[in-house]
C-alpha cells in the first residue's frame, strides 16, 4: 500500500490514525500549495483531486480520510480497533463521527475555506465568503453542545479512544492555529485535550502544525 | 429493535435501506412538524433531537442515518450486504458515500434548509439564508461531476447496488419536489434513476414524497 498525503487536517487524520495504530505506510507527499493534487497524473488516480489517497497493491484507489481509516482499521494489524470491536461499538463510533462532522468539522471547514483559506481554496472550489462567520459560529456552538453531552466521559465514546477522537483532535488543533482559536473555558474539551496530547498521534500532529500555520499565513 | 422515524430525506434513507434488505422493524413515527423530536422525552433518547433513531433491545440508542444503516447491514439477515462483502468493497462504498455527502447531499441540504425549508428549520437550527443559492449551485455542480465520473457504470459502485445509491436516490427525489428539480439532460443520472425506480426502495420512497411536498409547501 502507498499513501498520498500532504499537509492540512484531512491528511493529518490518516497520519494520526496510523500513529495510534502503531503502523507506518510508504508515503508520497504532495505539495498542494503548488496544486500538485490537481495535476492530470494525480486526477487520474483520484478524480476528486483530494489527498489523502490510498493506493492498494492491485492498483485500486481509496479516497476520503474516513473511508481510508475504516479500511486500514480492518486490514492492518495493531493493538485493537479504533472503530469498535462489536457492531454496537462501531455504530456508536460512526454515530459520533457523523455528529462531529455535521456539527463541528464541516462548519469549521467551511468557515476556514471561506475566510482565512479563501485565496488558496478559490482556485479549486466554489467559495461562499458571505457564510464564513456564520459557519464559524455554528462550529463553536457545536463544540459547546458536545461539551454538554460529554459530561464526565473520558473519550467521545466512553473509555475507548476511537477515530472520533482523532478526527476532532486534528480539526480542533488545526483550527486553533488558523482562525478558530480554542475556547479554554470549555471544561470537557480542555480535559480531553490534555488526555489526547499524551497519545502518540499528538506527536506527529504537532510536528505538522507550525508548517501548516506558516503555509496558510 | 425499534426505529423512531418521520418524514423527510434522512428517515427515508433508513426506510429505503430496510426495503432493499427486505426487512421490517417496529416503528414509532414522530410528527417533526409538531416538533415532537424536540420534546424532552425524545431528547433524552437522542440529545441531537434528530430522527431517525434506532433503539436496541438493551436500551442503547444509535442516531444518524448512515450509522444506523451500517449497523443494520451488520446485524440483519438479508440478501447480501449493501455496504460491501470485502474490506475493499466496503471502502469503495464509504468513499462514495463521503464524496456524495460532501459534494451533493450536504450542499443540497443547506440549500433546502436555508431557502424552502427556512421557516421550519429556523426553529431548531442556525440558518444562513445568504448562502442558500450558492449551496444549491454547488449541489448541482456535484451532480454534474458525478455524472462524468460514472460514465457507463450501472450503479455508483459498479454492478452492485449499495447504500451510496440509496442515499443519493433519496436526496435527489426529495430535492426534486422541493426546490432542486432534477436536470433531465444529465445522461448517467437519468439512466440510473430508471434503474433505481425498479428497486423495492422506490415504492416506499414515492409513497412518502407527496406528503412531504405537502408538508413543506
Amino acid at each position: 500500500m502507498k499513501l498520498y498525503t500532504s499537509f492540512g487536517p484531512n491528511p493529518a487524520v490518516v497520519t494520526a490514525f496510523l500513529a495510534e495504530k502503531r503502523q507506518a505506510l510508504e508515503t508520497v507527499r504532495l505539495d498542494i500549495t503548488r496544486a500538485e493534487s490537481g495535476q492530470p497524473s494525480f486526477m487520474q488516480k483520484n478524480p476528486a483531486g483530494t489527498v489523502p489517497l490510498l493506493e492498494l497493491d492491485d492498483g485500486t484507489y481509496i479516497a476520503e480520510s474516513l473511508a481510508i481509516c475504516e479500511y486500514l482499521d480492518e486490514v492492518l494489524p495493531g493493538p485493537g480497533s479504533l472503530i469498535g470491536d462489536s457492531a454496537v461499538a462501531r455504530a456508536q463510533t460512526r454515530m459520533w463521527l457523523r455528529r462531529l462532522d455535521l456539527h463541528i468539522i464541516q462548519p469549521s471547514s467551511y468557515g476556514r475555506r471561506y475566510a482565512e483559506g479563501i485565496e488558496f481554496c478559490k482556485n479549486f472550489r466554489q467559495v461562499i465568503p458571505q457564510a464564513a462567520n456564520d459557519f464559524k459560529l455554528m462550529a463553536a456552538q457545536g463544540i459547546k453542545w458536545l461539551d454538554v453531552q460529554m459530561g464526565a466521559s473520558k473519550y467521545i465514546c466512553g473509555d475507548r479512544v476511537t477515530l472520533a477522537d482523532i478526527l476532532l483532535y486534528v480539526f480542533v488543533e488545526f483550527g486553533n492555529v488558523n482562525g478558530q482559536p480554542i475556547d479554554p473555558s470549555i471544561p470537557w474539551l480542555s480535559r480531553w485535550r490534555v488526555l489526547m496530547a499524551g497519545h502518540r498521534l499528538a506527536k506527529v500532529l504537532h510536528c505538522d502544525l507550525p508548517s501548516y500555520a506558516a503555509a496558510v499565513a
